[in-house]
């Protein structure tokens, strides 16, 4: 069923269309583009609350700014819905996150509109001031360049290294803090009770509009004198104007807080605000979901809730007839306390992603154990050294794209130090639909070059179970990584008891002739598939699950290249300095010959798309491996 | 000559030695601890203005502090040699940086007093507010946690981090703010600015005194109710109290400033903090260099200036009959002007490394288009990707270890939107004396991972130049990395006319038979001389500077196959992962089979001395690789 937009949105091709209707249409513009966005998500799926709170400042954007000459970076761009039917992408936006369809995030080649990529958060200041020095070293003094941020992203580092130099610089940039209290999950962290605090009534703002109302009536006479009450204003503007305000401190002019819901006060201020030049941050307030009342109420599960009844709020969930294997981050999450439970050094350290990792259930259980720290994943893992140095046994749990932004207190504050924390990367191998900014590629290859490193991913939930066990052992001595892909393992009887794996040791799963499989992490699991196919072929691969990357198990590799000269190496990682590479240069340290094929992630960007589509477009599922495990063998034949 | 430690300070063998002297022998203790800073640095070489900065804080804390059990963290650590020596290291300081002796800074092998190794900047809130909640969760309720932070360190995004969870968690922590407005380089950013403001007469504090003063003297009367005076007085305090100071913005309680050279001061304000509970901050105002006049008058020389005569503070430098090679920092540094002035679009940036990167030549010479940024290697990337999405050509001029710190943004922002950023990784191999924090020892490995990179080396200060030279052509449409180590190159005449070099190809050096060597970078030069010295021994390798790791040179690389079966790669980064890998994954891709060894930094930590030490420890010196040539052609002898 085709999805209509209203007929105002219907027009709308370009902002250049929006320009062209009145000042009071735009509330029409809000409404219909707000239900756009509802049709087309329950039906299609994506993200869905962040997009909801800002219908209003998308349209007003658009309306007062002369885009995309004037430059609109969108932060965690799944906000930016709103933004794409705006600018052209009305009847494609159903094609959203799917397979050869358009981002669900702001892309640079998708369209001029689209100024910045984005997809991790808190860039968008940094981005929209190189924008603004170069359009001031060009002299294009006119240009508007505007970062639109959420509270949540504003406690990453990025963004405050950006606004402290955003402060000092004197460029054209203007901050737009989205003040709703949220991540995905509730936000947190100081910065957010200052918010919280200045925009409720006993606040800053409303204390300087009583204060300077109260200046006006100061009283001189005997006991006051005209320099005492002189020396008291100046006193009280000197703090107000330039230190009384976090955000004025640094250097930008603070305005608001206003509502964010209200388009026709959002229009006024902003045709104000391109008046003033300079760094300057206007504060909005909005509710995440706006508009769709579950959402609003339950903004977590709203968060991008996946496909759903518009009208009865009902979120269509795939039934089963069968027990069905559990996500590893619920085995995660489940685990982590069961361990805790037994192990009182445990703790849970996530930057954000209390839902998304399933550190949520030790969180509720054990709340002076597990932390959500905000969108910090550098300050999580310094933070977890910190608590290693004490003895603690840290969980800290990064989705593996987001561990990229840790790299360095990974390397200088664990590694070096060899404390042991274990580091739970979760959404590692190729995410899906969020596409090129959240695939988890790379993190073998930069984590297994920085000595002390233990590297392991697990094939299924009881072999998570087992690292997870090993990891907090007192005989683990040195940072523990485990790696797991989002979503189901294989496993619908999961509970298995736990037992501790000898580290740098891998599993033979089956013996076999001819050739042999070295497989690391779920992957194995295609490999297994791979195998039972083409038995009927008379083909019977030997496959090892080799559990660790690092150190890798050279007697199980000493057997390998004893016994076999064909060999596929398979992971769901870059094959450029990955699993495979560590496997050709254990072979060149010992001086074994064999043909070799490395199958894993290419060295190119893989787009958007179910993780099915896109590991069946790479090559790595099971019938690519059953085809090279056909091409490998019958090679033998031929010579 | 040995240097003797003054009279009370040659007593003092740990914290509880300085704890049984009177508060009025402190200032003795200062000064006898300055001058023996000031006479072994002066022989023996290391960081100095820091140290000096923090003579009194050192003491103090000792004094007051129930050390170790009281945990003190020193954020980017060459400041702790106060520290050190008070701590049991006094009669070792003069091997301070040498070769086996004691590490230039904090190390938690080293001592129970360095409870967090720290070589890198902005650590040390995080890492304390760790120490603080695991004391906290032990229930040791008494335990203080101490992160000593310059403002310098403070502009890095993970210093917000830890701030902003740190003021909402109910951890006893003591951040001391050490504001001299330096980094290495002065201090830049909106920040600076604020603690500037804050600390003279026209400010926060004294404008609060003033304003508390005059509200006792309000009258009221006839104009001015009861009621108006106490709303303005309660308006006023609310600001104060809650929002006035943008660390109270951040929840942490505010102190100071102080005077940091008043060591009885500090000893007070730091017995009434032990007794206040929860996060606070003391904000302390020191001198960099304090008590040598020079230091303080040119503080960035002074920052680490060499050996020096301490009483005339003549600077030692070595001279030569013969011009001698450049740093490569310099040839930078020249050559990026020579090409600025070519090419307008050009600009520079780097993340408070002016004087280290050589940038500051520029930053003199053209304001408008180089900057530095601050500690901010995060924002650095980011924003020159925001330069870069509108024309400009950036050079991002950040040291390789640093740059751990700027990976997701290098992935994220940069690459994945394939813009053609130019990062010059500066201190790339093993830097000498700084040791395994500062080591650049990963870059190659954790950039030749990501796709759209071209990764370069050049092996002298021509190729350098050419290399920078192809960086900026608009022919080059993707990110470049060009990584060159600290220190000279080999080519005095070395303003050569610049080139472009076709991407991904290398240099035949020359010819040979036997076997090959493929060099990259600075390396090169190791491998020319090792071959030069086999020559004798009847041995003529061929030589290849592959000058590019990423791309490799494909067309060189099978000929190189194609005629050798002994093959040596050389390269100063690690040997997991790195360029001798990409090679071996170029030989099993084409199916090439041959005796490669791969000469590398070795897979452990490599701690600090002079880089002829530690790449002689190694083995990738040209001897080593002399020894190597004749194991590998012997073995043929004998075969």
């Amino acid at each position: 069923m085709e999805i209509k937009a209203g007929a105002l949105l219907q027009t709308i091709d370009s902002p250049a269309d929006l320009k062209k209707l009145s000042k009071s249409q735009m509330q029409q513009v809000v409404d219909e583009l707000r239900q756009y966005i509802i049709d087309v998500v329950s039906v299609h799926g994506g993200h869905f609350g962040a997009s909801l709170g800002v219908v209003e400042l998308s349209v007003a954007l658009h309306y007062v700014f002369n885009t995309p000459y004037d430059q609109l970076v969108w932060d965690v761009g799944h906000q930016a819905y709103g933004h794409k039917i705006l600018t052209g992408r009305r009847d494609i936006f159903p094609t959203n996150r799917k397979y050869h369809g358009i981002s669900g995030f702001p892309k640079r080649s998708e369209s001029e509109y689209d100024t910045f990529g984005v997809g991790h958060s808190s860039t968008s200041i940094s981005a929209a001031l190189g924008m603004a020095m170069a359009s001031y070293y060009k002299g294009e003094k006119d240009r508007q360049h505007i970062a639109v941020i959420g509270d949540g992203a504003m406690t990453a580092g990025l963004a405050f290294e950006a606004m402290n130099h955003a402060g000092a610089a004197n460029s054209n940039v203007l901050i737009i803090l989205n003040d709703n209290c949220m991540s995905i999950d509730p936000n947190v962290g100081a910065l957010k009770e200052y918010l919280t605090d200045i925009t409720t009534s006993h606040t800053y703002n409303k204390v300087k509009d009583d204060v300077w109302n109260l200046l006006g009536k100061l009283p001189v006479g005997k006991s006051f004198s005209r320099s005492m009450a002189q020396k008291l204003t100046d006193g009280i503007k000197g703090m107000v104007s330039s230190s009384a305000n976090l955000f004025e401190a640094l250097g930008l002019r603070y305005f608001g807080p206003i509502d964010g819901h209200n388009v026709s006060k959002l229009i006024d201020t902003f045709k104000d605000l391109k008046d003033i030049p300079g760094p300057k941050i206007l504060h909005i307030k909005t509710v995440k979901g706006k508009g769709y009342d579950l959402a609003e109420k339950d903004q977590t599960l709203w968060h991008a809730p996946g496909l759903f009844d518009k009208v009865t709020g009902e979120i269509r969930k795939k039934t089963f007839d069968i027990p069905q294997p559990p996500k590893y981050q619920d085995v995660f999450g489940h685990t982590i306390i069961e361990l805790a439970e037994q192990n009182e050094k445990i703790m849970g350290i996530t930057p954000a992603m209390p839902s998304g990792s399933s550190l949520k259930y030790m969180m509720e259980k054990m709340p002076d154990r597990a932390f959500d720290v905000g969108i910090c994943e550098q300050h999580a893992v310094t933070l977890s050294a910190g608590l290693a140095t004490q003895g603690m046994k840290v969980f800290c749990n990064i989705y593996s794209s987001f561990m990229q932004r840790a790299y360095d207190m990974v390397v200088h504050d664990v590694a070096i130090q060899k404390l042991p924390v274990i580091f739970c990367l979760d959404r590692a191998g190729l995410v899906g639909e969020d596409g090129p900014t959240h695939h988890g590629c790379y993190d073998i290859a930069y984590m297994r070059c920085i000595p002390n490193m233990v590297i392991s991913a697990p094939m299924n939930e009881s072999e998570l179970r087992n690292l997870m066990y090993t990891a907090q052992l007192d005989s683990n001595k040195l940072p523990f990584v485990i790696r797991y892909p989002r979503g189901e393992g294989v496993m619908p009887e999961w509970r298995t008891a736990m037992k501790e794996i000898k580290i740098g040791t891998g599993r033979k799963l089956k013996d076999g002739n001819d050739i042999a499989i070295l497989s690391i992490g779920h992957p194995g699991n295609f490999a297994a598939t791979a195998i039972r196919e083409v038995k009927a072929d008379g083909i019977n691969p030997a496959h090892y699950d080799m559990r660790f990357v690092k150190p890798l198990d050279e007697e199980m590799l000493h057997e390998v290249f004893g016994k076999f000269t064909k060999v596929i190496t398979i992971e769901d990682g870059t094959v450029v300095g990955g699993f495979g590479s560590a496997v050709l240069e254990f072979m060149n340290e010992h001086g074994y010959k064999a043909d070799v094929r490395i199958m894993g992630i290419p060295d190119r960007l893989v787009e958007h798309g179910t993780p099915k589509q896109l590991y069946e477009e790479i090559g790595i599922d099971a019938h690519a491996i059953a085809t090279m495990l056909r091409e490998m063998t019958a090679v033998k034949v031929l010579v």
